[in-house]
């Protein structure tokens, strides 16, 4: 990466993950720790202090509160602070927090490395709701090693948390930029392309199948620029720059409601708040920052 | 990707998907297309010819054989030809199919598209085999779509083929480069570093920490070079090149067995195959192309 001073949104996690230190005993002795400290979340939504930024709470002070499974997440040790995530629905919450909020929309009310943390803990918590039972054998499997992995006690098979690899990509002509928007996006709302890697695809490959699919267009010369970890629920964004000699847009309404041509010019003027011919991605997302990144080099 | 004229090994898979036609009605008229073909793999294994090269057969010889869940996977279509692979097993397979093989092994007998083919269709039936059972509720679920999803009947879930992102890395000090060994490897073998990318990481922040975990080196510059999908089970292969500091090596014996640097004139020499100073990694392996790289930009 040549952007070394920049941190990616939901990216920059400095904790140590322990890998070798996750039994029952060792997870228990980092919940005693006086140092640690844990975060809440309700449906994958942290909660917030008034002011802005995490809630952080004590870990013992929530025992006793029925934290189901997969039960304490270990996300690891920041310097000699063991830190954890808590699921609990605000049904049997404590009454004194109040506020659970859609990473989405306070984004910009968080830490770099708070965003980091708590998306790390969503995409964790998402994936042990949605993987409750077995894949191979349907018996129930139960949260292990800190809520890292998942264990079913019938077949024995352990499981690991999903992280799906995504294409998202500029695609230029000249000194144009293509944007699409999806079904259902807020009026005016335009980002880049993007779509998940098959089986038997490379990055390459899944990005331009992905353009052929969406637009009609053929691509050459695809060029990774940045990653980013997205949990919404657990992709891995991978953003590309490529170019293209075609114009013509074949839309495909199964897949995209619109897609247009924007010049560097209209792009820069959106970005600085000088135009509203379209609404440029949120600064949190990787399309932002992909943008950005055109801008910059041109 | 500055190597255009190189396909990657299990890569440049050609087939037209056919996203939007694969209801059980469009499925049905592909099979019975007298253009039709189909390979067969027995527990992710191809039928090869005696004379190396994939088996195809018509899909319609292969009805009754009392093809199991999923089913025909239909890969797509190659300009006109409806692609399927059939998964058997050869304990009731047609008797005059005698050479399943490991693509492991006959890599170099196979096309580079028969080897993307296979490998995708591996990587399917593999997702399959281990998914049987919805993950959400625990019921029995179905094969959808050609192979591409899979359905739960009891609580509607659809779930879709994983993909998992791994990096694997070069990391080179100075006019030298570390590789490794994994446990139980053959005598000798030695290949790049490379490690699963987890929830809330961005590709260069995996390869650091897979790194740094495995060996103690902390690096920089991580570089994208290009990426593979390797369906062993189903991988996604991201190679990168990195550069570090660090000389002195901490190996964590739980994750590798060894790991060494090699002289630039090492690794050219073996490659020459005027050296046995280590085992390369087999040609098919996007570690064997990483090297390849690094040996021609020195």
């Amino acid at each position: 990466m040549s952007t070394s001073s920049f941190t990616m949104p939901f990216a920059g996690n400095d904790l140590n993950a322990c890998e070798h230190e996750r039994d029952p005993k060792e997870l228990q002795a980092f919940l005693n720790d006086p140092k640690a400290k844990a975060m809440l979340l309700d449906r994958g939504r942290p909660a917030l202090l008034p002011e802005g930024g995490l809630k952080w709470v004590k870990p013992n002070d929530l025992i006793g509160q029925n934290i189901a499974d997969p039960g304490p997440l270990f996300l690891g040790k920041q310097g000699d602070v063991p830190v954890f995530a808590f699921s609990i629905s605000t049904e049997n919450a404590l009454t004194e927090i109040e506020s659970f909020q859609d990473m989405r929309v306070v984004a910009a009310q968080l830490s770099p490395m708070e965003l980091a943390l708590a998306g790390q803990a969503k995409s964790l918590f998402d994936w042990h709701d949605e993987h409750r039972f077995c894949a191979k054998c349907g018996a129930g499997s139960r949260g292990n090693r800190g809520g890292t992995t998942r264990q079913c006690d019938s077949c024995g098979a352990a499981h690991f948390p999903r992280v799906n690899p995504v294409t998202i990509m500029l695609v230029i002509n000249g000194d144009d930029c293509l944007l699409g928007r999806g079904h259902g996006w807020p009026e005016g709302s335009f980002s880049a392309l993007a779509g998940f890697v098959s089986p038997g695809e490379t990055i390459e490959e899944g990005c331009a199948r992905e353009i052929f699919e969406e637009v009609g267009v053929t691509i050459k010369s695809p060029r990774y620029v940045f990653s980013q970890p997205w949990p919404f629920p657990s992709q891995l964004m991978i953003g590309l720059i490529c170019e293209t000699d075609d114009r013509e847009l074949v839309i495909d309404a199964n897949e995209i409601e619109d897609a247009r041509w924007f010049s560097r010019d209209e792009v820069e003027a959106v970005f600085a708040k000088r135009s509203d011919a379209f609404k440029r991605p949120p600064r949190f997302t990787i399309a932002h920052q992909l943008l950005r990144h055109w801008l910059k080099e041109g």
